[in-house]
């Protein structure tokens, strides 16, 4: 017996994953391959006649866009809308508009990939009068400083976004709503590290293709009935997770 | 002493506005122009100082569409949102789908003026079976049938305007926020009749313009500081607002 169907859809191409940038925290926007695949994203939605009845998003515009964008493609854009800090993108730290191939080349590989993929290295922290800090962003007013991050690796995330999970969707999925996640790479990785309980070694491999939404159905225990959930495009999404694999490179 | 800013943007232009036909609760989208006059009434926002801390939306297209480019043009996209069926514009029962100047020619001014604009005759109910019936939209599945309506007048529309007014727009006006309101004609002026207190029959010659945001400071008690609020662009407001009155002419 399945309690709730969640569904995770990762936000598409940004302008600056198109320029090779580390992004985390700065509030890019989609470019125009993003906007496609965030149409496409609802178009399979509504193919699949898997149709949202909630939506959570981060704070940060292109998951916001995403997920306007592919609600309007499925029919679902009145649905009620979440938004939480908890499921931004991890946040890069000094890193944060740095472009990857310039980075990888000072810093080499193993320490560009200890700070891409290892579960507990955050990046050096952000100057607070870094141009791309988010000191005195409105959005994060009300957050009191020791929770506002200024690095963050993976294990921060996963401790950070956990709350909103338990707190905020849970509820939503016990009360027997198809669930919307639009979100971001490490935040998605994050929440699918828990589902699927994969070890702090095993998620460094775990990449999540853009636009193609993943569904899980959960059982009584919140847990994954089918281990990984189930793309609404396999194929597409073989491919685009070798691509990113392949990012920086 | 003021307790709160409220701000009222009504929808651009639609695709069934361009083309003369009475919409209601269709869910038509915004065409080009529409869409640009959510964006400037975005920059106006902006331009204006005055950011929303939450938006208030009606469940159809037009207006969702109009508060998300409004809100992205003023970097506001990340606030809370809020819907509801009770922001909706008038249900236009019979007439939906038809066209202004048909109906117009074929009952005559008289018919159509008090359809238009009288307080208290909504036009006929729309039939179930009408290829522009609500029967069968998931959006509002959960409404019991008495409380889906095949028809309204304003005087219909302020009724189920005002328990959202007092249960949900109210407590962000007291808890200090800026709070918009992306809604329609009728819906705005039902809301506005309210708040200025206007009578049922001065009511008749009052049209807001559409993507020109309405200001209103609101007092201890919840009325306008000023009378009629302020238009963030007061001349432009005033020759959409003759142009609106001579619809359907």
């Amino acid at each position: 017996m399945t309690v709730g169907t969640l569904v995770l859809l990762r936000h598409g191409e940004s302008e600056w994953n198109a320029k090779n940038l580390f992004t985390g925290w700065v509030d890019v926007d989609l470019n125009a391959k993003g906007e496609a695949e965030a149409r496409r994203g609802g178009e399979l939605l509504s193919e699949h006649g898997l149709l949202p009845d909630v939506v959570h998003t981060s704070v940060l515009r292109r998951a916001i866009r995403t997920s306007e964008l592919a609600l309007h493609a499925a029919g679902r854009h009145w649905i009620p809308v979440r938004r939480s800090w908890r499921l931004n993108e991890r946040h890069y730290g000094a890193l944060q508009g740095k472009n990857k191939k310039e980075t990888l080349e000072a810093y080499g590989e193993e320490q560009f990939m200890l700070w891409r993929r290892s579960y507990d290295t955050p990046p050096p922290p952000i100057a607070d009068d870094d141009e791309w800090s988010q000191i005195g962003d409105p959005r994060y007013a009300t957050l009191p400083p020791e929770l506002a991050p200024r690095t963050e690796c993976l294990k921060d995330v996963v401790g950070r976004m956990l709350p909103y999970w338990y707190d905020n969707i849970v509820p939503d999925l016990l009360a027997g709503r198809t669930v919307l996640v639009t979100a971001h790479g490490n935040s998605l990785r994050a929440l699918v590290k828990h589902l699927d309980q994969i070890s702090d070694e095993a998620i460094a491999k775990l990449n999540i293709p853009t636009g193609i939404p993943l569904r899980y159905d959960l059982g009584a225990d919140l847990r994954p009935t089918v281990a990984g959930g189930t793309y609404l495009d396999p194929e597409a999404a073989k491919e685009a997770a070798a691509a990113v694999a392949n990012q920086g490179k």
